[in-house]
């Protein structure tokens, strides 16, 4: 380090995940709003021929609307740049010959057209936000319970996240209430399950030890990034709360202010 | 055995307890329906000589209100045989000086009257049912985030039970959700807490190898009572489900298809 570089920039990076939501932009009313740096942070992350792609447990919208949404904000995303876990959910229930009940957002019921829903054999709980009323828990709970084997899908498993300023539940705790209601353990899709973080990188060609995560969920971002060997990096924007700089079990690589301080450091001593 | 006396009744029993919802009436619109031979059996079972006591997880509606529907099928309850978690959750706020933000149901509100409020340094949750909803959800969240020592009192850990012949979410799947979201453990008033089943033997005079819970909840009844030393027997009425008679973790001292089956029982071989 006698030339400053921090230590979780001793390996040489070639790849980086980025998350979305609290770091890109934060969500919200009309769109959200952009994250201050982000913009310019990821053009010169491209620029200097580092791999970047995006991975999100955003399932509010699609895959095609989430990346327009961003694209106002002066991002230049491509939808293949984009992992998130409807598309990836979608592919499992074709290849497995599933008929989901779905208790999802309907902004993100698109990606799951033309799937066939009736006699449900499973269940797929995304972050629902408003349509997590009791009748709706309800019905998912009650097509557990009829199901000789319960399967149960839940598109992320994150605690919570803001919009509009204020923090709100993600489907991690409704998850946690059909598993306990139904005695059923949730396959996840989406961060932090290691399939997801494992295909975005095999995307891009690097290796874990090759790829940095940069995300505000300490648990979801940095805790399942580090679980799998990447590195992970936490930003003090989005959800982030001022415990988490103690969290009792994830240390992440390294604390930033945004993705902009990230990115200043990565582009001076990733060399 | 030579008698034909079941196990179950080896020992002599002095007090019982007995759940209310699934062994006494089934709850639903109009007050719900009472289950044939219930009211008989436990008039037969007083007039033997037997401390009876009732508890339940009700928080829909006051003791009082309890009270009242029950004796309209014909029961003869005093308030003071009824033992539920309102009054052992108020009693608690009161004795530790904690003002709650309350997730309850309306009908259960008037058990807290009184009950200062403002700047909540708790969180009581019961079977809120309708109330369940995700802004809801949403202010218990963040109410407990605000905390520096978050408590949440669950009025009950049920999973679920059944109202208008249909199963439908308990308590206990919400509160799951919010320990998740919070990184919080409960603090369990009614079943399956050891402390509410000995309130009510105390008050019988009775010890745990003189007493037998009559419940239709394999978990907080039956296996609650048998983590007190109480034996626990099953009835085939309520929420019972065909699975029960398997369960992965809790044998109960005895099935019965009903209550009125198992006063049968006890009445000729308690002797």
């Amino acid at each position: 380090m006698a030339d400053g570089r921090p230590k979780w920039l001793d390996n040489k990076i070639r790849g980086i995940l980025l998350d979305i939501s609290g770091v890109l932009y934060n969500s919200g009313q009309g769109g959200g709003t952009v994250i201050p740096g982000s913009v310019d942070a990821v053009q010169r992350l491209k620029s200097s021929g580092l791999n970047v792609r995006f991975c999100t447990n955003e399932t509010q919208c699609t895959r095609e609307e989430l990346v327009a949404k961003l694209n106002k904000f002066g991002y230049k995303l491509l939808s293949s740049e984009l992992f998130a876990p409807a598309p990836a959910t979608r592919f499992i229930l074709e290849k497995r010959n599933l008929r989901p009940h779905l208790l999802i957002h309907p902004g993100g019921r698109p990606d799951f057209d033309g799937i066939n829903c009736n006699d449900p054999n499973c269940v797929v709980i995304g972050d629902a936000a408003q349509e997590f009323y009791y009748e709706n828990m309800n019905k998912a709970f009650r097509a557990l319970l009829e199901m000789k084997d319960p399967i149960l899908f839940s598109m992320g498993y994150g605690k919570y996240y803001k919009t509009d300023g204020e923090l709100v539940l993600d489907v991690g705790p409704f998850t946690k209430a059909l598993e306990y209601a139904c005695d059923v353990k949730a396959e996840i899709v989406g961060k932090p399950s290691k399939t997801f973080f494992m295909t975005a990188l095999e995307a891009m060609g690097v290796s874990t030890e090759e790829a940095l995560m940069i995300g505000d969920d300490i648990l979801n971002d940095v805790g399942g990034a580090q679980a799998c060997g990447i590195r992970g990096v936490q930003v003090r924007t989005g959800k982030f709360r001022i415990s988490d700089e103690n969290h009792p079990t994830v240390k992440p690589d390294a604390f930033v202010d945004n993705l902009a301080q990230a990115v200043d450091l990565i582009l001076k001593y990733n060399t």
